[in-house]
């Protein structure tokens, strides 16, 4: 008797796993069909790229930003859509910057430059130096001040090709837009330029954040971005000939920090309204492109995860917040508001999955989570597979959930096909014709399929502290 | 003693198996690090697509792209070069198509479109007459020669956006393409308009192949590509008003058959020579690109396989031969001719491998072999993982390898992201700026990885066969 009933009992477990597993797959589909057949988010990205452009915090475009995606979530009949006061930096870049390699008396090479965002700007009528040409931070100390003080230090290291993940890469080398201007002042260099973060050969600078640490505000130096052709032909030029000399200008300048906002919608949780799921980008974009991949496609993606919800009749079980985050690019404000107010409100953040790395075609998701929960997760990866969704890996979440840590929350980061995102990031042609409609609506039925999954049965963690 | 016997033989395999895998990772690594740091892919495409262009079959370009790739494999030290003569169809697309919507005396709206390839001209005039728009070949029967006599056939059955590869979408319209005029013109119609197979909404004609079966001179029609907002411009108006009619003027013409070639490149077998793997894809290409996708890539990633394989000191056990095949697009004679002179000379093909499916981002192949040679591969799948490579499926191969089918032969086709394929398939767009070079030297390095353990441990079927 006690193994009949361990057979129905085996059998029922089965047929109830055969049926949920049939759900989840029927609900992933009806999530991809209304995503590529019936989506919102690239007309959202249209407006936001073309009829707003680069979103800059502070500046008057993030702000309108703010209104339209607001309005937006509005029609979307959610439960509830604010918006979260936060103060953020403004710093403008000015008028368009020049520069030039000079090799002879009236001698000159014109090259692409930028400045990077948060660098000063230079005297009124330019900077003119010597080039130190280096491969990185750590050759500043060997070289020491004698060899720098008055220079222009160039950071000239590229980004190394062979990294299958093109945001290794960039990891091994932004420490040089970074923190380069900071160390150089150390030595006594007057500027620094430094190689764009660019894979491809073009005439593109790109720009990107920098930071001058503890620096006295006096011995602050301008740093600008060089494309990647400026800096191989610069790099050339030195080598046959030690004596040219670099020239920039740039204008760009910071103002006191200004009012901003995080735009925020959600749907109230029907079983546990108190456990709460998070999906987000960041508004906020550099200023030289439109910002369509970093982060417009992040920023549509996740309003689009609450509207299919909606759309396929799926009624979460938890509240589901969409976050549309200020400031990631230069400050990481509202990331940090967020949080602090999350933790002054005592709420409980189980999930949050942020999508800041393109709006390219999907291909999974990175996780920041314990080995419970992502076991949990890896169970779900069969049903994904007909959508070509094969990144489950663990590291890593993205920068605007990484202040949710904690608890037991689970952070996650969608995973685009990295290889073109360095062409466009932080450049002029971060623009909306870069971005493929279908992949952008894969990518936002890839996270709503997630959000979904996680909805439904919770994060392993979580339910444990629940008890 | 035997249990002791036994232990030392499976340590013994163990370790054999993991040097085995080292000595594998490590050739891939090489591989995928010297396509990606010192490949050659990128360079010989910019010459094909910006030097050559456009290589319909039988034009003078198609020469040029022989003659060139020719010289080229010349230079990579391989046992042999040569060109196998092959006949092949030559269509002209003539003067600029024209076409226009009237929708009043006077009133015309201008729309894009070109000829099939293979299409005859509309009269040196051109022709005007109503439109009826259908779905499908199936709708034809039901409307009748009464409905459909003297009309102009408007193919318009979209892609259909919610299939995840865009190939099955391709696959489930191109009838439309290739046998609407034949079908169309036995119930009297004057000519079909088709829409473009493209999942974007934009103004750009697809072109492609088409045949009128065995329909009598005579009796044929000619046949055009409306671009995608065309297509939805024709319909609109054709709901607002039966009475419009539709103008195009195209002078294309079919020629006699003129003399071209495959071009073939090997390196010869260092222990079973007569065992041959081929790699290919297909020189010629429509003409209103430069076939920088289609087929371009293929050809420069297969050659690129037999360079890869010498700078990195692999010496191969088998014959590893490239082919350029010529016509794929509007006859597939040079595959025809390349397996017709392979089963004269009695040559064992054990693996043919074919990428023809754009430059994109390399995801995996599909194969067409037994389960046992499948099985093979699969073990294979984890060297590929550090590489993205995740997509190994039975089913198809490609178009130019198809005829080599039989005698256990595995057939195979490199399948990269298929999401913005046929945004450029068959159009003007189809041009060297749309490649990415990081993502064509994934897809060179990716089929030179294969190759490489098809040639080190030989297929299963064949194996089976020498015994």
């Amino acid at each position: 008797m006690i193994k009949k009933t361990c057979l129905l009992i085996a059998v029922t477990l089965i047929s109830f796993v055969g049926i949920a597993q049939t759900n989840d797959e029927a609900q992933l589909q009806k999530i991809y069909k209304t995503s590529l057949t019936n989506g919102k988010s690239y007309e959202w990205l249209d407006y936001l790229s073309n009829q707003i452009g680069g979103r800059l915090s502070g500046s008057f475009n993030a702000e309108l930003a703010v209104e339209y995606t607001k309005e937006q979530l509005e029609t979307l009949g959610l439960d509830r859509v604010w918006l979260q006061p936060v103060m953020v930096p403004k710093w403008t870049r000015g008028i368009k910057e020049f520069a030039y390699i000079e090799y002879g008396p009236g001698e000159t090479n014109g090259v692409n430059i930028c400045a990077l965002g948060g660098s000063v700007a230079t005297p009124a009528g330019g900077l003119k130096a010597h080039v130190i040409e280096v491969q990185g931070l750590d050759e500043l100390e060997a070289l020491g001040e004698e060899k720098i003080k008055g220079k222009i230090v160039f950071y000239n290291r590229p980004m190394q090709a062979d990294l299958i993940q093109t945001f290794e890469a960039y990891g091994g080398c932004v420490d040089q837009r970074y923190s380069g201007a900071a160390e150089a002042a150390k030595y006594g260099a007057v500027g620094v330029i430094v190689r764009s973060m660019n894979l491809r050969l073009d005439d593109l600078p790109h720009t990107g954040s920098m930071s001058y640490g503890d620096l006295p505000v006096s011995k602050r130096i301008p740093a600008a971005a060089i494309s990647t052709n400026g800096a191989e032909s610069l790099s050339t030029m030195l080598a046959l000939n030690k004596d040219i000399k670099f020239f920039f200008r740039q204008t760009c300048k910071v103002f006191p920090d200004v009012q901003s906002y995080n735009v925020i919608g959600e749907i109230k949780g029907s079983t546990y309204p108190d456990e709460i799921i998070t999906v987000g980008g960041h508004l906020d974009s550099w200023d030289l492109g439109d910002g369509s991949h970093d982060d417009g496609a992040g920023c549509v993606q996740s309003m689009e995860v609450l509207r299919l919800l909606k759309e396929t009749g799926y009624t979460p079980k938890r509240t589901i917040r969409v976050v549309l985050f200020m400031n990631e690019e230069n400050g990481l404000r509202g990331a940090t508001k967020y949080a602090e107010v999350a933790k002054e409100k005592g709420e409980n953040h189980v999930f949050a999955l942020e999508s800041d790395a393109g709006g390219f075609t999907p291909r999974g998701f990175s996780f920041d989570c314990s080995d419970v929960d992502f076991e949990q997760i890896l169970s779900w990866k069969p049903l994904f597979k007909p959508y070509l969704i094969h990144y489950f890996e663990q590291g890593g979440s993205g920068a605007d959930v990484g202040p949710l840590k904690g608890n037991g929350t689970v952070l996650a980061g969608l995973r685009p096909d990295s290889q073109r995102y360095f062409d466009h990031h932080h450049a002029a042609n971060d623009t909306f014709e870069h971005v493929n409609k279908r992949e952008l609506e894969l990518g936002a039925a890839t996270m709503t399929s997630l959000i979904y999954l996680m909805d439904k049965y919770g994060t392993v963690a979580f339910n444990k502290i629940k008890g």
